[in-house]
């Protein structure tokens, strides 16, 4: 294992030093527990919109956390739920009085340490779960779908309503909507490596891909041999079009999500050939992005996210954001 | 070789349809010959600042075109020159009238066509020349020092200036200053592998580095052990410094660079350490960026690069951009 690193039992707390440092305008970092807070919270009379899970998949949710988006993010170890106390400092650090929203992907650890949390918090508390992988229903760590880069629109179109100070109700309400109307697919080309475990987590021979990886480097629905680009993203978008079955005409917003270790050389044109598929799919794509927003460390692959809009959706995704890894509009 | 691409005689076009769609808000890519311009461009009465160089590096350089910074970049082949009929073509259409300024990474072939297309073009014409990399003099691809990172911050800086109406003798004065003012350094962990070549430019062992590594994987200073994080990025800034020099006080523009497969998990904890050496060396850190801006495809590793900086440079920093990689202020 080849990783800049002084210890895996120090890398988060001196990321996180890193991290609040090169953001100080953003945010605000606390270590113990650990958290990530916009700098200017608690924003009295709003929702406060709390995220967090395992690190490794940064820019997620760290990266997500300032105006228009998240208040606050709990980063557990690489790959671990933060722990119920982590949630509880963090959502109290943001409380506005307007309640407190969670936004969880679908993992067992996540789900149960959130859960725990909420029960313990004062005040209104919502819950929205990310599962938008449509590659497999069960899997190693999860009952029913995975959550993986559709967050980050989940995050981002929520982040917006609750900035724009719609009630907690409205935030849940919305955030049901759009990862019910948010579907991804990924591919992993190569396995990351977990610091504290030090070797690969899968084996993938050199010929070959992961087809519906998860984005811990665990399993996804085939190991097949490595094709052109084209088949393989022709198969992605078939297998997300099959779960969204969007009506002809339906715009969306098109994710090109890289996992860590592939160029944004490839991404644009992974990009290029899924736009072509779904607009002759009668999809037209309206708003892009196109980048590493939700990593597994160091894997070669990518997921497709597509996300079923409308005006609504569209106008809280151009509101403006200003956080590490999304600005526009301020 | 595992890469999403449907062959590497097609990469770079299919590459840049999509990241003309994706950016359709500020660029204009042209396929033949290639090159990407500014929506709005021509700017009449602005300083047309142009850059340009081999692929592989993205964002690098069609990620730095927009308000603020470039107006145009030539896109050669993967880790290969762009041709001076390119560099012609995409000087002509974003001619305002004011004279062009070429910024050219100091690599022989660059060098070359960049100073045969300045012979060809109308009008005026000056040329900033980067060599920011203190690891080695002279090298594969290069008389005298390589110009990496760095190329971002004169980029930067210098765009900000056109664009606020300097003149051609002013900008092509305050490009070789921030030059001046600029040191980088790299390590690779692991090579990167050019598409057409199928195979990994260097070879490194499970258990090394090469320090002072060059963004086409070449050789740099030195071959030695993998050691901790700390001790390697104290290197880094150690040859930074001797190099840059800076008077005690000085303050400085920080990046942090990722070369494409390294997470910014990794690039935080470099930034950490990297930050707290200068400013025990008594250079404060003012403004920072972490991620991936010059790339070397798939290349695991990172470069910091440090620019001395004065009041003129950080308000031209501080200057709104709106490109794909950098944006701020607008």
């Amino acid at each position: 294992m080849k990783k800049l690193i002084n210890g895996h039992d120090v890398l988060l707390a001196e990321s996180l030093l890193g991290f609040g440092a090169a953001h100080a305008d953003l945010v605000r970092v606390n270590l113990d527990p650990r958290f990530i807070v916009r700098a200017d919270a608690p924003r009295p009379g709003k929702v406060a919109v709390v995220s967090g899970g395992g690190s490794g998949h940064e820019p997620l949710h760290g990266g997500m956390v300032g105006p228009g988006m998240l208040d606050a993010a709990c980063p557990g170890e690489v790959f671990t739920s933060p722990t119920p106390d982590q949630i509880i400092a963090a959502a109290q650090a943001v409380d506005g009085g307007a309640g407190t929203l969670l936004i969880v992907k679908n993992y067992s650890g996540d789900v149960m340490n959130f859960e725990m949390a909420a029960e313990l918090l004062a005040g209104e508390v919502a819950t929205v779960l990310v599962n938008d992988d449509v590659a497999v229903e069960d899997s190693l760590y999860t009952t029913g779908r995975r959550g993986v880069a559709g967050t980050v629109v989940v995050e981002k179109v929520v982040g917006a309503a609750a900035e724009a100070g719609r009630s907690l109700a409205d935030c849940a309400a919305l955030g049901e909507r759009v990862n019910a109307a948010t579907g991804s697919l990924g591919v992993a080309l190569t396995s990351c490596t977990v610091p504290a475990a030090g070797t690969p987590t899968l084996e993938i021979a050199e010929d070959e891909i992961e087809f519906g990886v998860g984005i811990h480097g665990e399993a996804g629905r085939r190991r097949e041999k490595l094709r052109p680009a084209d088949a393989i993203v022709g198969d992605m978008v078939a297998d997300v079009l099959a779960d969204l079955a969007p009506a002809r005409g339906t715009p969306a917003i098109l994710l090109v999500n890289g996992f860590g270790a592939t160029p944004l050389l490839e991404l644009h044109l992974v990009y290029h050939t899924a736009r072509r598929l779904l607009e002759d799919a009668g999809v037209p794509v309206v708003r892009t992005l196109v980048g590493n927003y939700t990593t597994s460390l160091d894997m070669a692959g990518c997921s497709l996210t597509v996300t079923l809009a409308d005006d609504e959706i569209l106008a809280l995704w151009d509101a403006p954001v200003r956080t590490a890894a999304l600005r526009w509009g301020m």
